[in-house]
């Protein structure tokens, strides 16, 4: 895995370079000052793995490193002479996840490629974005994945665009809609929702109903014998604000056939992911006159309302009377209640409509393996990065950062590309190129022919290995398939007659040839695979 | 800085895999579970971060990795066959450094490289440190450095046995006695100390004398008129156990004119060195009798007495009297105190026979950029690492383990390789073989000669770097050599005849050769560098 790894590095370290980036290396442990002044100190919540030194400072172990790049280039940069600036780094990377798993996934401890690009002004990191797009695209496809780019949410790290490389697979925990009538193509956390047409329907009269026990839109809605689309459901929560006994209640109101999507909620109320909790309800009630199972958008007070963008055109709805066992009929949005925050908060779903073209959505699920981000000005700003302008004025440089999942990138691979026997390494990435199986160790005559194809090899410049090891030949075959290694030449019983057998790991047959036609074939297969 | 440090981690890959190592990658961050264990939880004192994940588990950030390595080993080795095994990882450390200093040669964070091996049986450990150690040589000695490999302490790591390789520089913190007589060479801290012949007089009886203020041994020395020699030194000490409330009180005892090696009092008293620390004279005294400036060994109660090897043969000494302005002359050993413990607590000085001939020592400074330790069973005793002999029977894995410190052989090759305009680095080490500097940026004519030149030196793999930058010849000149690059081209206004000057950073003269002859000479000269 580690020899795989390293050739993983290898790679982005050959399209970064030419791409034109820089590569430095800084410390994993930083100080808390810096993410004090750019203000995710307190927005970065316990992902980030925090410490103390022996002397009581604060530090923490970097799950990223915008604060620490902008330091140093806010030190080192003054002139407009010394920008555009890339500087990359393959570097351990520290996140305290809820729920690590999956080994290599999702750890707490991980190495990532992270880049941050430098600019004089936005046409700079529009070109600077596309070189690393375009680098990235290179990446992955040296390294066998199949991906796409997406459009996806800048969650924590925050900047104006961002896009996701996702390797498709079914066992990742990225989900991604796309649509193949248009190029729609985006984490379901960021994805557009259409809202359905509104309503033609004139606004009726609020009624108040005895609904008992309908706590769920599902119940609501079959007890009423009404589309769960004519519903409006409420989602309670709690909002802290930085200081300990600061919060706030939030109430968000979608259509009852709908999910709520929690990025969109949190990036419409402007806080940080970890800030944000479902309510209590019995809490929340007595501040608020909300009634679990019953709140609706009348009646609360106290209370953040965030309304998503499809109930308004939307007529007639049935909503939680915030009273116990009442809904209220024809609850009309403007009429009947208002939202402190309209916005779309809806998750997209298979089949929903593309936001670019109007045609059903797909879905696919995949692993996110790289991203880049359109930071702009948000760290240079916080943090004071400066450089001066031919007339000798100071602008903000306008920042770009890129990361790549490393160990990440390692495991799908993994998942792209194995069968039931183990994996089946793309040569780019192939811990070793061939294997030399010796099926009785003992047999000296198999010996002296394995060790000269293995010579030949190794003068070739293949990475071979030698399996000449005292175990049954089902072992050593079983082992190599494990491995995954792209090409084995196995020196049995015909080694006498000079034949071996020359097998591809991705083939189910193999051909009997000759030891010497049997390396140079590994040879010139190896040579084209490498070059591809 | 960093690709030359990726120069050097290539340079010890290759000669750790020569040596039959493999490499491996662990995390940084370790449960405290293992050092529980092993007991170093307690033991290794402050110097480990220690922090806790989100749900207040106790974690560290590995200052070494024998707990993890023993644990991976214990797991996943059980029969003989599969030993020896020497495993190593090149990966980040971490220590909470009292006095972090000097760049990259005393930092909390670090590039080390760890490797730990495991044999069957004492022998086999010998033939692994072996093997190691003439590893480590070759790893030295391709990296430019002059060096010595010296017995060390054990310190914090353990084990019976252990040389550390010191890089050769009075900036170096590490001092290291050596004998031109013999092969003696050892840390200050490590290095044995010959007592003085013992004293042939005969003891007189004790007599107490006014000794009014001189608390120090010069002093009393000075008033009562005899030698420093004829003294005897109190230290005093409060060593805290392992509970919080836990401690007892300690005084050493050297002759006057002797210094106090703390290693040797720690490993005296069996205890982690930051178990230790000068006692508070007024609340020492009240629990044991000792008095500031006048402690002497009799008169002391409830407090353990750790006695020089060289008082037992000493006569008729001055020594405190634990009573305010006296001391005692004509004390002696055994008549008139006794040591709970009696061993050498000699710090070795310049001059100071040789522990082995008997000559006097040389001392030098260094940079400690390697460690090869003799462990044992310290960890698989602890941690249970046992594997099964032929006989189907449980044995204990020996082990050693081996500490290159990456990023401070950096820093010690270029405290050996500069002068006073930069670096001048080792071929084997450079971060580029050459630089071709022109001279006027904008010239057609020089700019076309060196970019072939350029070329040449590329096509010929040699790693070169082009100075086109529209500066001040005098500025690329400065800046080729801070950075130390080894060979300098330099193509100015004898372009237009064809002609460069040529000239090696560590020589102050240059040759003026045709373009494509200073191509050639650049090949050869790297090439034949590169081959030593």
């Amino acid at each position: 895995g580690y020899r795989s790894l390293r050739k993983i590095e290898g790679i982005i370290r050959e399209e970064m370079d030419a791409a034109g980036a820089q590569e430095i290396h800084m410390s994993a442990l930083q100080p808390a000052e810096l993410w004090q002044e750019s203000g995710r100190w307190y927005a970065y919540g316990p992902e980030m793995w925090r410490l103390k030194d022996r002397n009581e400072r604060d530090f923490c172990l970097g799950p990223t490193h915008e604060e620490i790049f902008t330091d140093i280039v806010r030190d080192e940069v003054s002139s407009y002479r010394q920008l555009p600036l890339n500087l990359y780094q393959i570097q351990t990377k520290y996140r305290d996840e809820k729920r690590p798993r999956f080994g290599l996934m999702r750890s707490r401890e991980f190495i990532m490629k992270d880049a941050y690009s430098f600019d004089r002004n936005w046409e700079g990191l529009d070109k600077s974005y596309q070189d690393m797009y375009g680098a990235y695209e290179k990446v992955f496809t040296r390294c066998g994945l199949v991906f796409r780019a997406v459009e996806a949410d800048t969650g924590a790290i925050g900047g104006s665009a961002s896009h996701e490389f996702t390797a498709l697979s079914d066992v990742g925990e990225s989900e991604i809609a796309y649509c193949d009538h248009c190029d729609m193509a985006a984490t379901t956390e960021r994805a557009a929702c259409v809202d359905d047409a509104p309503d033609t329907e004139s606004e009726l009269p609020m009624e108040k109903v005895v609904t008992p026990g309908t706590k769920t839109i599902e119940e609501v809605a079959g007890f009423l014998k009404v589309d769960q689309k004519k519903t409006i459901k409420a989602l309670l929560f709690k909002v802290y604000g930085e200081a300990e006994d600061q919060f706030e209640y939030v109430a968000a109101f979608i259509r009852g056939d709908r999910e709520l999507n929690m990025t969109k909620l949190v990036n419409a109320l402007g806080i940080p992911e970890h800030a944000i909790e479902f309510a209590n309800e019995n809490e929340m009630g007595e501040a608020t006159g909300a009634v679990g199972g019953f709140t609706g958008p009348t009646g609360l007070h106290d209370c953040k309302i965030v309304v998503d963008s499809e109930l308004i055109g939307q007529k007639n709805l049935v909503a939680g009377a915030c009273e116990v066992d009442h809904h209220i009929k024809n609850v009309n949005y403007d009429r009947d209640y208002k939202g402190d925050i309209v916005t779309d908060l809806k998750l997209l779903k298979v089949g929903d409509k593309c936001p670019l073209c109007g045609a059903p959505v797909k879905m696919a699920r995949g692993i996110a393996v790289g991203q880049v981000f359109k930071l702009g000005t948000k760290y240079s700003k916080s943090m004071g990065a400066y450089y001066k302008d031919e007339n000798m004025e100071s602008q903000l440089i306008i920042m770009g950062c890129y990361g790549i999942g490393v160990t990440r990138t390692l495991a799908a691979i993994v998942e792209q590309h194995h069968d039931d026997n183990g994996i089946i390494w793309p040569m780019s990435v192939a811990p070793y190129h061939a294997i030399v199986t010796i099926v009785s160790s003992g047999d000296e005559v198999q010996t002296a022919l394995a060790e000269a194809i293995y010579q030949e090899l190794q003068k070739a410049g293949v990475e071979a290995v030698l399996d000449d090891r005292n175990e049954r030949p089902g072992v050593k075959f079983k082992d190599a398939d494990i491995l995954g290694i792209p090409v084995r030449i196995t020196v049995g019983k015909k080694a006498a007659e000079g034949l071996v057998e020359y097998k591809l790991r991705k083939e189910a047959s193999f051909t009997e040839i000759s030891g010497h036609e049997a390396a140079a074939q590994a040879i010139a297969y190896i040579a084209s695979e490498l070059n591809k």
